[in-house]
């Protein structure tokens, strides 16, 4: 049986460029390269938001940040939000989590609307629109009694003591003093984490997806699973053999200039100063460190490597399309920055690759489209792939079946976008703003990338002439006309309306098609005669 | 004691210049005059969608349509939405319905989250955050014996007899042969309504409202009381002594010039096209119909005498703040039109007064305050009243309270913005347009009004130069300029965060001051020297 079941992998923090199929010259990943060449890589895929939360949550409904509204990690879109996971439940399709979603609810919403947490809709509601088989959003600071992860516990069971496992074996090398080498220090990037390698997270949770798999056998629903990984994202370090896979030689060179530093834009220059930024801009720390990020890589390439392996084991590969992407980049460097958060290729465009077992698909294995294509759409593609109809007045994506099956809609978007909220960030506080005016919009149409900063001048980049986006072209007088251009596209989108939610298109047309005298409602008639005449055309229309 | 409750006065189409103290030559309004002399007259209120429905919406929430997303009738606010109900019942306030409000109810929503639209929480949902005494949406376009009103049957008690004795008695005349004349008709404006006055619509909904008074008086509850009048919407009828009051030489001058029919803009073309426009656009029938228009608002005013001296012997005035306000305005044949729905000032500016006993409102009684005012500025401004503090993430209104006071605020909103979606009119057919792209919005600063009309040019109008708003600038050369800046603070607007409701400012600012050592997570500390560092200055801090 065709078209089954998704394996939706998501990574954390990976960038678009560090995969083979991308064209990294050192990394090994050819699990995923064997993805790409079986599938469709769309090398122009940008997220809605270069940080977790909010990136995820778009991917997670379909729905730009300014539709579902949670802006920042620790802001949960509001009860009642159309998720993907209520629009497959409605074609009888389970929607499983295992892994990091950052998803939090809203509980005052909830109890606004008297839903008891802890029931079915309560919970669905509280993970976002996922039946949770493991959920785990990775960063465990401090032991928190209150909040223990299955994978704490199931460490201790294997003998990693301590309050925190999490951080003191698997994200801790020791030195021969037997002194913990925390990974959340990155001078220990290059240390081995003091674990198992198969009882290190990535691989760990790989088994949990498969444990899902294997017991879902015998239930009749379809299946979407995201296998979300917490990695390569920060605390930089990898257990034996990947934490010494790569070395200094095998990290490409930065993508920075000095002309950056010279009289930068104001949030750009905040950026910089952040002491993570400071650190990356640190050849000597980029070389340290980098290698752990692309150990943490392949250490996800071969679980897939696995998981395909398990899919063929259990005869469902060819009913299950696999998809591989990230909720966004890392700087590591570029631009003078660490993290992600500003709208850069570094931080903002991510892998996404769709593979397809289907015959549908066979024309198309191999082929890499440079189409704009923006997070929200996977939600309308999974809707499609199960055979339901993604609702434009809801998933403002659009469904990338089209690539996958060799018939490419005629026309695409123009543009994509991408929004930033900084109200949590140190540059706030410098910049003195306000909460409510933090919030950053990019626009690009793959020549210009703009981004909108409000109360502060605008960024531009023109990507054909400066690929690198090392020129900021935002206060340029020789660009006013682009910067309006761009700004013009932004105003289209930002006036669609992104809240219509409780009726589809096709129901205001249909309601449309009802004239006031179909419904006994009489406007504008003078008199008996006119409304006759009227009502005669309608009833022998 | 002071402050304890709302009267709410809402009247349907009234125009912003039908009332005496503005402006109005002939019509006698001495009540409601009497209420702008003892509090402030807003002279410059734009509703946020110039139609029923959505305008309604915005005030009910405090949020534009762009943010409720109910941009037309039919099409329900979302499950949970946030509310001015919600946000009185959080403070200890009933919000109470009698009259219209025209809120849908999200079924489908309710019925995902298990919500029972019989339960206190299913019915203050599905009435916007009210609580309903009585709710009457005021036209009965035919008898639905699934949607009994009680004004119907109450009528049917009184002996009008029929299905429908809201039509066929309170909305028409009879000749004297005993045909009906049906108010829908235009030529029978003129006629008596052939009801009793006091069983007409305006005075049965302000009984309605003086019972729920009463009741209320035992109740220790302060209350916001929605009386919300069907009138003067059409149908244009009315009973003596109010349907002969006024004669055509009452009527004011009307709006228009022979040069908006020249190369008129593509969407004012098509409404002046519509059929209410092409009859409004003859003159002998404005004449013929304003004076009923102007009869249904005397009544009104009436009524609102009757109010008065009710809350007197009530002995409530002086703990009663008054509004008075309309959802939109009524085009009545200026600039060829009939009913409303583009955004002249005849259409999108409504009357506003807010009267307040309290004696800190002593300074201001009297005064006009020509500030641009948004309907949404009434939803924070009561629960400011009321002693509440609006939420700006929430409610995107600003309290109107410092103009009663006489501390106005040091800074004011620059731009003023209202909204329509015309996918459900005939103009959209004519003009060949998506559902998803008839979105018109309109920004003003009170000396230039734009607006943006997807896929068609902008429309602009030099207030200043031309009042009458007759000249469109909108494809003018030589205002490139000005209709630029227009859309800048459209964009400013439209790129705000409209959706973050689940978390206000003042958490995001509290959340933001603990930074990542405080919550045990160290990014960019590159080792144990530098964390501690950082460490001993948070602890010190």
């Amino acid at each position: 049986m065709a078209r089954r079941n998704i394996l939706w992998i998501m990574c954390d923090q990976l960038r678009f460029d560090y995969l083979g199929c991308a064209g990294h010259p050192h990394i090994r990943t050819p699990n995923i390269d064997r993805l790409a060449a079986r599938g469709v890589r769309f090398s122009n895929t940008y997220v809605q938001s270069p940080i977790c939360g909010p990136s995820r949550m778009s991917f997670y409904t379909g729905r730009y940040v300014r539709s579902h509204g949670a802006n920042w990690m620790g802001v949960p879109m509001r009860v009642g939000a159309p998720t993907l996971g209520g629009a497959l439940a409605e074609i009888g399709v389970r929607n499983v989590l295992v892994g990091k979603t950052h998803v939090d609810a809203d509980v005052e919403g909830m109890q606004r609307l008297g839903i008891d947490p802890q029931s079915p809709i309560g919970r669905r509601e509280a993970e976002g629109g996922f039946e949770v088989f493991e959920r785990d959003d990775g960063l465990v600071p401090k032991a928190n009694p209150e909040k223990p992860t299955r994978y704490n516990a199931w460490l201790r069971d294997k003998g990693y003591d301590g309050d925190n496992p999490w951080h003191d074996w698997a994200n801790s090398g020791v030195d021969e003093d037997g002194n913990l080498q925390s990974g959340w220090l990155l001078d220990h990037a290059d240390k081995p984490a003091r674990i198992d390698e198969p009882d290190s997270e990535t691989p760990y949770m790989t088994r949990r997806a498969m444990e899902f798999i294997r017991g879902a056998r015998n239930d009749e629903r379809p299946w979407c699973l995201h296998l979300s990984y917490i990695k390569p994202h920060w605390p930089y370090i990898v257990p034996p053999p990947y934490h010494d896979m790569y070395g200094p030689d095998d990290v490409i060179p930065v993508v920075r200039s000095k002309g950056e530093r010279e009289d930068p834009h104001p949030l750009f220059r905040e950026y910089m100063d952040e002491r993570v930024s400071r650190a990356f801009s640190d050849e000597q720390l980029r070389r340290h460190v980098i290698p752990a990020y692309m150990g943490l890589i392949t250490q996800i390439d071969d679980q897939i490597g696995v998981l395909l392996d398990f899919l063929d084991g259990e005869g469902i590969s060819d009913e299950t399309m696999i998809v591989f992407t990230s909720d966004h980049g890392d700087y590591l460097g570029d631009h003078w920055l660490g993290e992600k958060e500003l709208f850069h290729d570094a931080s903002a465009k991510v892998p996404l690759i769709v593979c397809d077992p289907d015959s549908r698909a066979d024309s198309t294995r191999g082929t890499v489209r440079d189409e704009l294509v923006e997070a929200i759409d996977l939600a309308p593609t999974f809707v499609e792939y199960f055979g339901g109809t993604p609702q434009p007045n809801v998933m403002e994506g659009r469904s990338l079946m089209g690539f996958v099956e060799g018939t490419p809609p005629e026309t695409w978007r123009t543009h994509a976008f991408s929004e930033y909220d900084y109200a949590m960030r140190g540059p706030r506080g410098r910049l003195d703003m306000p909460v409510c005016d933090c919030n950053a919009t990019m626009v690009t149409d793959g020549r210009f990338k703009y981004v909108h900063v409000r109360n502060l001048p605008d960024m531009l980049f023109d990507l054909q002439s400066d690929p690198g986006e090392l020129v900021d072209l935002g206060r340029d007088p020789a660009y006013v006309a682009e910067r309006r251009h761009m700004r013009d596209a932004l105003l289209d989108w930002a006036l669609r309306q992104h809240n219509r939610t409780t009726r589809t298109d096709q129901e205001i047309a249909r309601e449309a098609e009802l004239d006031g005298p179909a419904k006994n409602i009489f406007i504008g008639f003078r008199n008996e005669e006119e409304m006759d005449a009227a009502l005669r055309t309608v009833s022998t229309d």
